[in-house]
């Protein structure tokens, strides 16, 4: 992991902007149809890299150009964006994207027409920005959404607050949007492993068991599909503290989906894979086998309906639900026809999770790759 | 403000669920039909009061008795939830109201009937239930959902870990889900007056500014509608230190609807607004004044539609928007037409809102009622 100080950082996506607009004003100065060049973020340029484990984006480039209707709005969307983030970079402020949208938007004179009309107009721009610098947003200077918090024996120095997420009460320490190396650092840490959880109230019942402290673990919830700064920070302690990761979400397609979004990345945010994604994360439940195994009652189970059938013949076909293992959980959902919530656990004791199930299959590595 | 410890207050909520259970016990000894009674949660028994400035409820209250057909199944229910409360309580452990349903729910021996469906079922019998009791969920040991940030020269003591909110770097304090005084005590506190923010966003961008230190005042957000234990927060800092709430939402309906739940509570939460609302809050902003006040460029603002146009008529008529300033801002924001957001501020530059407009608007005492 390259370790750059904020301002080498701040150097460095500069630069690219800077050398973004050159290319565009050498451009016009050879009178030629000025363009951008981005990498084509669609399903025909994503693939499974083996090597990595990752869901990567390919090599194909779409130029972006100002002489073509069809473009032109997005090319002088592209720009202004490019152009504002350089401002506020220089200005050494953080801004959230909405804020953006506003920041760009004017009515182009003596015209009637506005620069954007819409936020949903300047969010995709900002990821073709990325991906073309190939950079994050964060290092733009702009906040994703945050949620998520992490408890457990762990240090993290936070632009000189040190904060020691073993003793943050009942609420664990809030996961900033920005949790870059240049930001964020890890001072000091004991935990042997990391156990990701897709709900906060499982996590808040870990919490006040003091789960963490008796299986010496980090505990993180990112509150549904975590946020970038979720994953990056699970990405984080994964490479650099060399922490194994386990993965526990409901027992369904959407828990199932959530646990290879940790893994592998997302369709959408591919060309970060490298930076969110963590390739050896186990999942650790729930799975239908758990309901035998653990004699769960069939009562708290729930009826797949039609959608979860579909989405459950869709993912059978992912490379990356390829493995054997992986293809039974799934055959197996869909043949005895239920899903399970975590919360479902607790028709065996308020305690049966923190107490019975995690640690006995992390005893045993009962786990799928 | 009335300060219990855990143990105190555990017996006490155990105490009414007990009496509960004996009243019920005692009815069916007199051969009688057993029922409850409970305050009944509609508009036609919710008032606004004068003297304490909050929504509240009546004095209209209801039985549920198992005899009756239409009260047969919610009756069961209500003693399901009260038994597994008293369960709860007495294992010292807390719960979520997922949880809770799960806890509750099986089929009736030798039926095919379900205790309950679905969380829709539990979750209103639960407040019946803090209603009946006179109490709140967090002290049934019930999480409800969390969300929200603090930030500022304070000091919280979380069940013996101590909290510095002035040193939580670019996360804040998160709020947790429950913060009863015998859980949450608040042990050193400097600011001179709480600013309570709709946005995570522009919370973000106050505390990168660290807005706290230079106005010497806490910052929270509740991250659009506060959850529970964020209002509950503001009303104990103002009941307890003392401190001032200004609060700043976007210039729209929704966002002094949201005003409005923190000040004078809500409806739907009617018997807890002693807890939850801050009767002496003032409104710091936004509004259509502002506009011209700080020569805000009109293509930021946004066109009012035809559902911000009957809500904002709707709202002129609720007794708690009389005021005359509210009124005459409700009548203003349906002539010029439109409403904005705060990261329309940006437009006048990236730390305008820090450093101009809400210093401004604090010096000048510029706030609505």
């Amino acid at each position: 992991m390259e370790k750059k100080t904020k301002k080498q950082s701040d150097e460095k996506v500069t630069k690219k902007l800077i050398e973004l607009g050159n290319d565009v004003m050498g451009q016009l100065g050879q009178k030629k149809n000025p363009s951008v060049a981005l990498p084509i973020r669609a399903l025909s340029n994503i693939f499974f890299d083996e090597k990595t484990g990752l869901v990567q984006l390919g090599e194909k480039v779409s130029k972006r150009t100002y002489m073509n209707i069809a473009h032109t709005r997005k090319f002088m969307q592209t720009l202004l964006i490019a152009a504002e983030c350089k401002k506020i970079i220089s200005q050494n402020v953080t801004t959230s994207i909405r804020d953006l949208y506003y920041a760009i938007k004017h009515t182009i004179p003596e015209t009637k027409e506005n620069t954007v009309e819409d936020q949903s107009e300047s969010d995709p721009i900002l990821e073709d920005l990325e991906a073309a610098l190939n950079t994050l947003r964060e290092r733009l200077h702009l906040q994703a959404d945050r949620k998520g918090y992490v408890a457990g024996p762990i240090m993290v120095n936070d632009r000189g607050d040190m904060i020691d997420c073993s003793k943050m009460g009942s609420s664990g320490w809030a996961i900033p949007s920005n949790v870059e190396p240049d930001l964020i650092s890890f001072e000091k840490c004991s935990a042997d492993f990391v156990l990701v959880i897709e709900k906060d109230a499982v996590w808040q019942r870990l919490n006040e068991d003091k789960f963490w402290r008796n299986q010496n673990c980090l505990i993180i919830t990112g509150k549904g599909q975590p946020a970038r700064g979720c994953r990056r920070l699970v990405n984080r302690l994964h490479n650099e503290l060399k922490l194994p990761i386990y993965v526990l979400t409901d027992g369904d397609f959407w828990g199932y989906y959530i646990y290879s979004v940790i893994k592998q990345g997302s369709i959408k945010l591919s060309f970060l894979s490298d930076r969110l994604g963590t390739p050896s994360a186990k999942f650790i439940g729930l799975t239908t086998k758990d309901v035998e195994k653990f004699n769960i009652p069939k009562n708290v189970t729930i009826k797949l309906n039609e959608g979860d059938i579909k989405r459950g013949n869709e993912m059978m076909k992912y490379r990356w639900f390829e493995p054997k293992e992986w293809q039974d959980e799934l055959k197996n959902m869909l043949k005895v026809g239920y899903k399970l919530e975590l919360e479902a656990l607790s028709a065996k004791g308020i305690r049966f999770i923190s107490e019975t199930y995690l640690p006995q299959k992390i005893k045993e590595k009962d786990f799928l790759p």
